[in-house]
């Protein structure tokens, strides 16, 4: 038989369609999961042997794929991460997205210098096939740790300070603090403020970004109306008094999440302004338990944590399969869920 | 050099005593993790040979401990378990306490059927050095999964069905609803209704025994009394309204947990009872975030999830080393604390 080259060899997609199972079922059965029905198996198989599927590559699946396991790492201080309900929306739709797809989530915290070496070891142990890492803080030394391990990893938003040759899904966080504060400035507000998340962290600096850009399109000077606060409801309302005090002819403020979002209505309830009468107020995430549940009810940027897991976890099984997937950013789009607290209703 | 017999053996204890540091450091010493220090190590090491400590143990905890990771297995509904204040109290306190004993924890979340092969095989492929369970659920296949592996493991509360061979450690729930129930009866209430958590568990089954021994004690008859509930707020408010409707008299209610008792307060308070002036309300749990901040706030019966966790990692640590522990249950004291909610304020 001649040999073939490079690119008439058949994919792992042309051993799925002739099977007439999906990509992801094709792969388990050639990688040996339990969780393929013998059907699938032997059609796979018998697939693959038809189409002279090279057992280099299957073989090297095998290789990559060991344990059926994938780590799940969030790089943040732990006392915060089981309160954030983001994070743990993060964790359950990691759970959800690797049990679709035939793995155990192995869900490790990173906090201090110590873990950092106790997370490096474990994860160079051998223990999981590859990584899906949360390390939002621009200043954290996990991201490039995990680069030299060379274990298949996807970053969820940026990779602390990295810039080039990472995976990476994140939200389009500068767009949707403009979709947020050009919302505002069509209703007819003039005294924009912003209560922005920690400036040690991506997502926060970039929704931050946002909003003086769309002020200063606007014509609006945004001197003096950002404060920033701790991702916390008690920092979300002690920001919003802040700002009541400087500038206290504010008219609107745009939070960076939720959670600060319900802080800055309770002071502003404290301190008689009406909500959206004298503020309105637009904040980010969307969470479902949350915007919708305040009095009244948060305009909010919507954000789905299971869709960003889920290209994560789609991104990381291409690469565990052997495919050549270029580094770089996947960004989501998000967008404006408006209600009373816009003053829009 | 004579042999010498099995009791003269030096044993860890010796070892650390003579080097002057702690048990768990002169563990860590001979089992050559990174988290001791050189003056430490060099001490120990020389204890060892001074005593002539057997390289035999040493290797056997070499053999046992060789990843540095400990998975804590919850096996619950995921959608539950990240909403459920007491099982995150139950990860941060692994988190923390496995940290100070130098391992890096492994967060496993196993649900379904197909979960429990995933996890089996995750923790039989040799990833972790030792497992902490949770698996309240009677019914649940994982704990006898668990056994056939002889990984050395310590379950959190009763595990499922098996009664002998295992190691956990548990809360005294049994002896906190006594307490809870006595203080309702000694305050004069006499129609003192129950709101249980889910009988397929073994804390509420043992919680809502100890209402019904109390309330035979004391001469009352506890039929009709109960309701169960699924532990969650919605849940609580919904049992606390059907037992109005049925026992429009009752004048108290032992909660089995804080959750429930929040959602039971609403009730009360939509009904226009008086809490405590019309009926009383003790709980359980005593969780910070909740308890005291109840309005009125909540008389519940303490229990510390790191308190347990701690206890765990204890027994394992001891397990890894090689000790010969007896299987059986460790039963954490647990205590009333008292607030305004049983009219006691």
């Amino acid at each position: 038989m001649a040999p073939r080259s490079e690119d008439e060899r058949p994919t792992l997609e042309d051993v799925a369609a002739f099977a007439g199972v999906s990509r992801s079922t094709a792969s388990r059965a050639l990688n040996d999961d339990a969780y393929v029905s013998a059907r699938s198996r032997e059609k796979v198989l018998a697939a693959a042997r038809d189409l002279g599927y090279s057992p280099n590559q299957a073989a090297r699946s095998l290789v990559t794929r060991r344990t059926g396991a994938i780590a799940v790492v969030l790089s943040e201080p732990e006392a915060r991460l089981l309160d954030d309900p983001y994070r743990t929306a993060v964790m359950r739709a990691g759970y959800r997205e690797l049990a679709d797809v035939g793995c155990q989530m192995v869900l490790l915290f990173s906090d201090t210098r110590e873990d950092l070496g106790r997370t490096v070891r474990f994860l160079e142990g051998g223990h999981v096939d590859g990584v899906l890492v949360f390390a939002p803080h621009r200043a954290d030394p996990l991201p490039r740790a995990l680069r030299l391990l060379k274990l298949p990893t996807v970053f969820g938003g940026p990779a602390a300070d990295l810039r080039r040759g990472v995976h990476l899904v994140d939200f389009d966080n500068e767009g949707g603090a403009r979709q947020a504060v050009t919302h505002l400035v069509e209703s007819g507000r003039r005294r924009i403020a912003t209560i922005a998340g920690p400036q040690d962290q991506g997502a926060p600096i970039d929704r931050l970004a946002g909003w003086r850009a769309t002020l200063v399109d606007a014509g609006i000077d945004p001197s003096g109306l950002a404060e920033e606060a701790d991702f916390t409801l008690a920092g979300g309302a002690k920001a919003m008094a802040t700002l009541l005090e400087r500038v206290p002819d504010l008219d609107a403020v745009f939070v960076g999440s939720d959670m600060m979002a319900v802080g800055a209505l309770r002071t502003l309830s404290d301190a008689g302004r009406d909500v959206p009468g004298d503020v309105a107020v637009v904040s980010f995430d969307d969470n479902a338990a949350l915007a919708p549940a305040m009095t009244p009810p948060l305009t909010s940027v919507h954000q789905d944590p299971r869709e960003q897991v889920h290209a994560m976890v789609t991104t990381l099984m291409r690469l565990l399969d052997g495919e050549d997937v270029a580094p770089g950013a996947q960004i989501l789009p998000v967008s404006l869920v408006v209600r009373e607290s816009s003053g829009s209703s």
